[in-house]
This record gives structure tokens, sequence and C-alpha cells, in this order.
């Protein structure tokens, strides 16, 4: 099971009752983050999955309320005693960019390895430590700007029946369940022969601070779950959007019935933006499983007919 | 009147319910703030005493806890449409470090103008457009560490029977009172000749991160308020502050007492540290005023026989 949690909420500036937005995933006991705004550690610190297996850290682009709380951040994270390196996933520069701020934090014991995201973005690449699969696209800000998705993969069934009909001794079933190819006896036995299709996993997908881009539905396509800024929730601030290069929850809701997603949690609300409720319904008449998220908004996806 | 309210009184890593441990004073309608660790703005915006008038950013050392909170707080105050200058002071090397935790802060509608304090510290330095004096002396934790003291002036009694003995204008009597010299019809009327001795002003001093320095007394003398870290409670733990460079509570006091201050408040307290009040007689058996900082604890300090 994919644990979710919307940690903050807030764009621009935190808030005393909101987060600046930022999205922890759990799986398998590993954790990767994307934003980490002024404050993150604060809203991790409430949420409570601690900071000690936060393998990779993916930032959407360089402006301060996405990346301030870094500092504070990997010092809690020093702090739990981690010493396997942490991936750092950004635009381009982002060595640059996290080594200034680091300015004020001492040596870590732990790694950081950077990762530059092309900037046509990538896609499916493995976190390491972890068996998150994670694939970038260009955002429209005004400054270089990725959206995420988030993808765990399933493998198919393994047929018993299968193995024994190959002859496969039992002593390596596991190795075959494992993707591992077997040399036994002169014989060679491989995955293909045991196990059935790769099934359907989970996916999240992730967009804030962006005007709406035309190719967003196809990458979100078929999330579970996709959380989506609405900086703004008025229909009539819609060129106040596009000026701030921002969206409004109509937008928002356009691309989540576009990408045929499961459900929509909006995010990276103005601080003007008090009551988003207000305006849910300006999203939910285009896109009725829309939710207004709130800070440590937390869901757990499960693998479909989750048996075996 | 001097108003004073410590925002924060955490030590090492913000807490869901206790900010990082900073003040801010306000005279005049004018604001300095020593220390800015991250989530500063936030119990700030709680305060409710507004960025834009924000004059001086006062850094006692360049740990994270204490400083993080920079660029955030520039970016509000830039929202908060200043454009006059801002000075911020700190140990030698502060532009530098702030330099690079600006980073990810665009251009700023407002100048920093940077003021390193030398390693013996100086004394009563004029915060430009305010009216707060500032003094800094070397504290003793494990990188270049200064305590503060502020000291707000106040000007003797002006003397009508005087200026009348000296047969002065009326219309002069207020430059003279502004401290200015007047040349009329071949006189010269100077302060001196009408105004009584300087008053007694107000002080606040404050330390943080520090073993107690032996001088800090002489330094703190008289204060009015004395803010000071008190990163453990029980003496027990007194060999744990010598190891890290802070203080136990009964240190604290001892200063207190030798420097003879109004009152003190505790702050900078361990996130181990839950309930400070627990130890609070450790201090206070020492120095009986001896109060346990919380979040936005705020007092006004008025001047003595304020009548005239």
């Amino acid at each position: 099971m994919l644990d979710i949690s919307l940690i903050g909420t807030g764009g621009m500036m935190p808030l005393p009752h909101r987060h600046l937005s930022s999205l922890l995933m759990r799986y398998e006991g590993r954790l990767i983050l994307i934003d980490c705004g002024e404050g993150s550690q604060v809203t991790q610190k409430q949420l409570g999955w601690g900071y000690k297996t936060i393998d990779a850290i993916c930032l959407t682009h360089f402006h301060a309320d996405h990346v301030a709380g870094l500092p504070g951040l990997l010092l809690s994270i020093a702090h739990s005693e981690r010493t396997q390196a942490l991936t750092i996933i950004g635009p381009a520069g982002v060595a640059h960019i996290v080594k200034s701020l680091c300015v004020i934090v001492g040596e870590l014991p732990f790694a950081l390895n950077f990762v530059e995201i092309p900037k046509d973005g990538f896609t499916g690449f493995k976190v390491p430590l972890t068996n998150f699969h994670l694939s970038a696209a260009p955002a429209l800000h005004n400054c270089p700007t990725f959206a995420f998705r988030v993808d765990i993969h399933r493998k198919g069934r393994f047929d018993a029946e299968a193995a024994k009909g190959h002859g496969i001794p039992l002593q390596f079933w596991n190795k075959l369940q494992k993707g591992q190819v077997v040399e036994y006896e002169g014989q060679t036995f491989t995955p293909s022969m045991v196990m059935g299709e790769d099934r359907k996993g989970l996916s999240v997908s992730y967009i804030t601070d962006s005007r709406p881009p035309k190719w967003i539905p196809d990458f979100i396509k078929g999330s579970d779950l996709f959380i989506c800024e609405g900086q703004y929730g008025d229909e009539a601030l819609l060129q106040k959007a596009k000026a701030h290069r921002h969206m409004i929850f109509s937008e928002a809701a356009t691309m989540a019935r576009a990408g045929n997603v499961g459900k929509m949690w909006l995010t990276h609300f103005s601080p003007a933006l008090q009551n988003p409720k207000d305006y849910l319904q300006n999203a939910r008449k285009i896109f009725p499983k829309t939710y207004v998220g709130y800070d440590r908004i937390t869901e757990t996806l499960n693998f479909e007919d989750n048996t075996t």
C-alpha cells in the first residue's frame, strides 16, 4: 500500500494554520517528499512518519515557498541518524541551489546525490533505495518548473501450475518471483515462464505553480490521485492567474477530467483564499471527484484485488 | 514605550507548538528582530506587528535554527511593500551567508545593508531609521556568536525657568529640546543651557547559544529585561550543556543576579525539554525574578516617571 499525505496546502508564504504545499509519500517504509518550503519539517513532525527514511526530495522549482525548508529538514534528518545517501531531484542547477542554502548546515552524516531533470522531463526514474518510479514533465511557470508523477509497479501473479509444469524445483520459485533467472542442472528457468502479465500498479501525480499545460492530461493519465494547484478559486481571477502563472480551480478540474484520474486534491492556495471550499463547486461541476486539500490530508492507496 | 515580544523559545529545531528562539522589539513604530529561524515569519504573523517596519535583523550566529527563516521573511517584508533599506547585523561573513541563502529570493524592492560585528563586539551602534542603540559582546559557543543589548536613551528634562533666565525666545525651545544649537541676534543658545541630565532609559539584553561568559554580567548590567538561553533545566545536565556549549537554568540565573537586571526570561529550550516550568525553581532560588518564556510572551517597558 502507498500512503500519501499532503502535508501543506499553502502558496507564497507559510501561514499560522496552513503550511506550504508539499507532498510526502510512503511505500514499503521508504519516503519521498515533493517540495520543502519553510516549516515543512514541522508539519512532518505533526504527521509522525519520521525523517530517517526520506530517500529523496523532489523539487518542482526553486522559489522560496518550495525550497526554503531544506536546510532545516536536512538537519532534522541528520538528527534522526540517517547515514544512507539522500537523492535531491530538481531542475537544472539543483546542486548549486541546495549547496547555497546549506551554507548554514555543517557536514551532514549522509551524502547528497543530485539528479538534474532534463528540460523535457524524464520517465520512470527509479528512486534509489525505493520502489518509487518518478516521471517529470515541464510545467508552465515563470521559472523552470516540473510536474511529477510517481508510479508503483506491480508484477503479475505467480503461476504455480506453470512452475510445476516446467519442473522448476520449489527452492527457486522465490527467485523467479523476484525477477531473477535461475540456471540449474543445465536448465534455464526465467521469470516469464511463471509470472503473469504485470498488473495495475498505483500512481499519484502532482503539479503546482503552473498554467495548465496541454500535455499534462496525458502525463497524469489514469492516476489514482491527482494533486493540482488551485491558487485561486474564483472564476473572476482567471486573468490574475494567467499573470502570475497559476491556475484557478476550474482549470485544474478540466485537466483532471481530461486525464481521467481517480480523484483530485486541490492545493497551493493563495494566502488571500481563506476558505477554498467556497469555490469547490467551480471544480466539481467539471470534475466531481475534486476535494479541497488541507494540511496533512492523508490517504492510503491499495492495489486492486489485494489478495496476493 | 518599548514593546518586546519573544516570538519563539525553541532551540535546534522548530516544533509544532514552539517556534525557534527569536526576539522582536518595537519602539516609535520601528521594529528590530534578533535571530530569524525557520518559521519566524509565521509567529510574527500571529503576533501581528507587521513586517514593513522591520529596520534591522540582528543575527547572534549562523546556525540554521537562528537564520534559516531569512529568505522567507525577506520575501514577506517585500510583499509588505517596504522600499527602505534594511540593515542586517551579524558576525563576520554576514553578507556572504545572507546572499547564499537568498539564492532562492529574486530581486528585493529594498536594499540590504550589512554590518559586521567586530570580534570583540561594539557599543552603542545606532540602528539606521530607529532610535535603538545596539551593543554586542562575544558569546561562548562553538562558532562566532554574540550577545546583544539594546538601549533606548532618554534625554533630561527641559528646564523652562532656565530658558526664560537665559532669555531664549519660545520659538527656539523645541530645537534646543531636540539637541540643536541656535544662533540668534549674535547670541548662541545650546541645549546644555536648558536640558537636565540624561534620564534613565530602557534596556533589554539577549544571549543565546553560549556558555556563561564572565564578562556578560557587566554587559547586561541593569537591563530592565534580560533574555537568556536555558537549553536545559535539570542540574544533572551540566556536563551536556558544557559539551554542547549551552547553559542550564541555574547558570542563566547566576548571570542575571550578577548583572542586577530587572527580570529574566528563559528561552531556547531543548526539544527534549517539554515543560521548562518543571525546572524553574533551579533558577528562581538564585534569581527570583526569572520567568519561563513562551512563544509571543510580550511586555511593554515604560520610562520611569513617565509624566514628561
